[in-house]
C-alpha cells in the first residue's frame, strides 16, 4: 500500500465489474465454456494480494477439459446448476464428485482436473485461487495443439501416427 | 498429496456442503450477519492449499463491523442484493464503493474494512481469501469487548470514562 | 547484494543514526508518544532483510492506542521505565503484562495491541519487527478519523449517532 | 539443524548412493525410461533444503511423456548422449531444443514438457529441482489411465469414444 | 493463534525476562563476550513470529569473531558504549563502521561479520533478527575447532601445517 | 511466463551450454579449482525458477576452501573421480564423507563446508542449488583477504599479529 494515498486512486481501483457480462445477456443456446478471469492482468488491484477469481459458465453438456493451474489450488463454488468434477493425484488416483448449487470442491495445487455439466440447463461456478496469477495449462491443447513431434506423441500415448494426427487436427487452433 | 492414495480418501474429502444451509431456509426476518466459513478448520482438505471462502448473508440494514484478516486479502463477490463497502489504508485514507450483484471488491491484506447492506432486501456475498486460515479481528469486539483497561481506552479514543463504559456495556459478550 | 561492490557504497549505507534524536534532547514535559521508525523507507539498506526497528518514547501516562501491524509480529524491549501492554487474539481473549526495564514482550502478527506508561517518568522501548515494512493500522484513527459513515459506525459499535460524532470529533485529524 | 549434534547422526545421513545402480550394470538392451529419484522420500536429509535430483536413463528412441512437476522447475543436464526436449507455456507456445552431452535446459515451474532420445545409443541426464518434493504428473497416464469418464475425454480431446477407449486400453495400468 | 484461548495461557507466555541478568550484576572485570539469546528455543512464543533478539555485552577490547547467521539479517542497536563493526559481501568487499550508543547497523543475510569494542568501558548492544531461529556459525570455531583435516585447512588458508596446528590448538574447545 | 509468447524468444533462451568448456579441452596439468556457474546471472532463464547448477573441476589434491552459500542448500553429485567432503553444523559438529563417482551429498543451507580431491586424477562434480542466486562466501578470502583489522583477527583466532599478517599476505588478492 506504499504511496497509494499520494496517488489519485479511489475505491474504483479496488472494484471489478467484469463478471456482470454473464448476468443473463449471453446469446443462448451456445456450446462452449465461458471463462472470465478476474486475475492480476484483468484486475491490477490484485497485485500482491495472492487471490483471484474465475467465473465459469457451462452450457448443457459442456466440459472444461483436463487442465492444471501451475501456481495455485482452485476452490470451486457452484452458483447454479450441477457439475461433475474430478482430479488425479500424483499417485494416479482419480477423485470425483457430483456437485449441486451451493457445493464447493477443492482441486489441489498443480494437479490435473476437469469439470463437466451433465445437465440440460447451464451451470455457473465461481472459482477462487490462492494466487493473483494462477495460470492455466489446458492439457489437450498443450499436448496436441502446439506442434509437438508426432513420434513423441505416439510413443507417449502408446498409439499410432494416424491417431495422433487425428487428435492434432481436432485440437490445433486455426491460423490467425 | 503424499500418501493420499494409500488412505481411504474419496472425493468427499475435497467437497464442502456447509454453505447449503443458507439456501433459503433461514428464518427471516432476522437482524444479525450470518458468516459461514469454509476455512481449514471447517474443511480440512484446504490445508496447504492457501485458499478459503466465507459466505456472508446480510439482513437489511446489517453491518459487518470494521475488522481485519491478519493472514490474507479478501476478494468479495456480491451474489445477491447490494453492499456498501470500505477500507482504510495505512496512511489513513478511506476507500469506499457501492457494489451491486455481480460486482467484486478487494480488501488488501491486513487493513481495516467493513461492509453494509443499505438495502431493504438481504444481500449475500461470497468472499475468497488467499489463505486457508485468514483469521478475523473484529475491531469493536476486540477493543471494547475484551476487558482492556478504561484508562487505556479513554486515552486512545480521546474520550471520557462514561463513553468507554457505555461502549463496553454494548460490546462485551454476556458471560456464558 | 548484487553489484553493491561495483557501486560507490560504504558502511554508511548500512548505518542508521535516526534514533539519536531522542537521546535526552527532547523538550520535556510533553504528552504525546514519539515513534521513530527505522524501516525500509527511512533506512533503505533494510530492503530485503526482513527486519526493522521502531523506537517508542512514552511520556508519563501516555498510551499507544490499539493498533495492528499488517505484515509482522512486534518484539518490544523496554529500555527505560515501565509499560503495561496487552493484545487480543482472534478468539477475543485479552493477554496483558506489566513490563519493567529489561523485559520483552511479543505481539503476534496482525493482532490488536496497545502499550501504556502508567508511571510518572518517561518509558522508552525498542521494538523489532520481522519485516522491513511492517506497517501500522491505528485503530481509533482508522475507524473514527477517516470519514466512515455514521450509520456504519453506530451499528458496529452498537451505539448512537451522538457518541459516534463525539468520537469522530476527537479523532479526526485537522485539515492540513 | 536443531539438535542434529545430539542425535547419532553422521555424514552417512547426508549421503545418497542410490544413483550408483545405473553405473553400467543395467541389462541392455531395454526399452523403458529409468527414472531414479533422490527426493525427500528417498533421501530424508533433503527435508527443508529445497533441492533434489532425478537421474534419467533413456534407451534408444525412448520418450519421457509429457508431464508436469507441480512444485518446482526442472534444470536438466545431459550427461551422455543427446536429447530432444520441449515445453509448452501457458499461452500455448512450444519451445524445443536439441541437446548434446554437457548442455542444460530449464523447464519452468508447472509447465507441460517432455524429453526424447532420438539417437541409437542410450542418453543419460541429471535433473535438479528447486524443491525436495517436486512431484510428477504424467499427462497420458493421468488423463487416459485413471478412469476419467469417456464422455469427458471425448469432448475434451474433440474425438470419438472409439479413440478414447483405444487410448485408455493402451495407457491404463494392468490390475495389480 | 489457533486454540490459544482454549489453553491455560496468559500474558506470561508472551513475556521474556532473560535479559535482566545483565542489568548490572555481572562480576566485572571480565574478558569474554556475553550473548543472551531470546530466540524460539529460549522464548517459545516466538514460534512462527519471524523475529528474535540477542543481547550482547562486550567487555573492553572484546571481539565477537567473524560469524554468519544462516537464516536472517541482523539489525544491531548500540545501547551503551561504542562498537567497531564490519561485514564482507559476496564480492569480497569489506564494509566497516564505528558506532556510538544510539546507532544502528544492519548485517545483511548470510554474510560474514564481526563486532569489536575498542573502548575502555563495556559496550552493550541489542540485535534483532528477522527469524525466530537465526542460527550462528562462528567462523574460527567452525573452521579450526571442529577437526577438519590439516591438509584441507593448510591448502584453504595457503599456509603450513604448523600454523594450522597452532590455530587448532587455540580454537579447539577442551574435551568435556 | 507472462508475455514470453509475445516476445521473440525460442528454446535457445532456456538452454545453457557454458559447461561444454570443461569437456576435455582444459590445459592440464593445472592446480586451481574451476567453478563454472549456471546461475541467474549467467543463465537468465533461471530467474524465478529457484534452481541453479555449478560445475566443479578439481585437479589432483585441489581443495575448495571452507565456504557458505547464503541463499541455498547445495546438492553435490560426483561425475568423475572421488571427493572428500565435510560441513560443520551450528552446534560445531563436523560431518564428513568420502564420495565416489555417482554419489551425492547435501550441504545444508548456510553452513560452512568444503570439498577435497585426495586422488591423483581430476574429480568433476555437478552441484545443484535450490536458488537461482545461491551466492558464495569464501571463508579464508572473506576473513583474511578483505582488510579486516589485525586486532579483530588476532583476537578472533586467538593468535598473534605475526600469524594474522602471514595469513593476510597469502590470502589477499593482488591489486588489479
Amino acid at each position: 500500500m506504499y504511496g497509494i494515498a499520494s496517488m489519485n486512486i479511489t475505491g474504483d481501483f479496488f472494484t471489478y465489474t467484469g463478471f456482470r457480462v454473464t448476468n443473463g445477456t449471453l446469446p443462448w443456446p451456445r456450446r462452449n465454456l465461458i471463462a472470465i478471469k478476474a486475475n492480476m492482468e484483468a484486475f491490477p488491484a490484485l497485485n500482491g494480494q495472492s487471490v483471484s477469481y474465475t467465473k465459469l459458465v457451462f452450457p448443457s453438456e459442456c466440459v472444461n477439459p483436463p487442465h492444471t493451474h501451475p501456481r495455485a489450488a482452485e476452490l470451486l463454488f457452484v452458483l447454479n446448476g450441477a457439475l461433475s468434477v474430478g482430479f488425479v493425484d500424483t499417485a494416479g488416483k482419480l477423485y470425483t464428485q457430483d456437485l449441486s448449487a451451493g457445493d464447493m470442491f477443492v482441486f489441489p495445487k498443480g494437479l490435473v482436473h476437469y469439470q463437466y455439466n451433465l445437465g440440460q440447463s447451464p451451470a455457473i461456478a465461481l472459482s477462487a485461487f490462492g494466487s493473483a496469477a494462477p495460470g492455466t495449462v489446458n492439457v489437450p491443447a498443450s499436448v496436441f495443439g502446439t506442434g509437438i513431434d508426432n513420434v513423441v506423441l505416439a510413443k507417449s500415448f502408446k498409439t499410432d501416427f494416424w491417431t495422433v494426427q487425428k487428435l492434432k487436427a481436432a485440437l490445433t487452433p486455426p491460423p490467425k
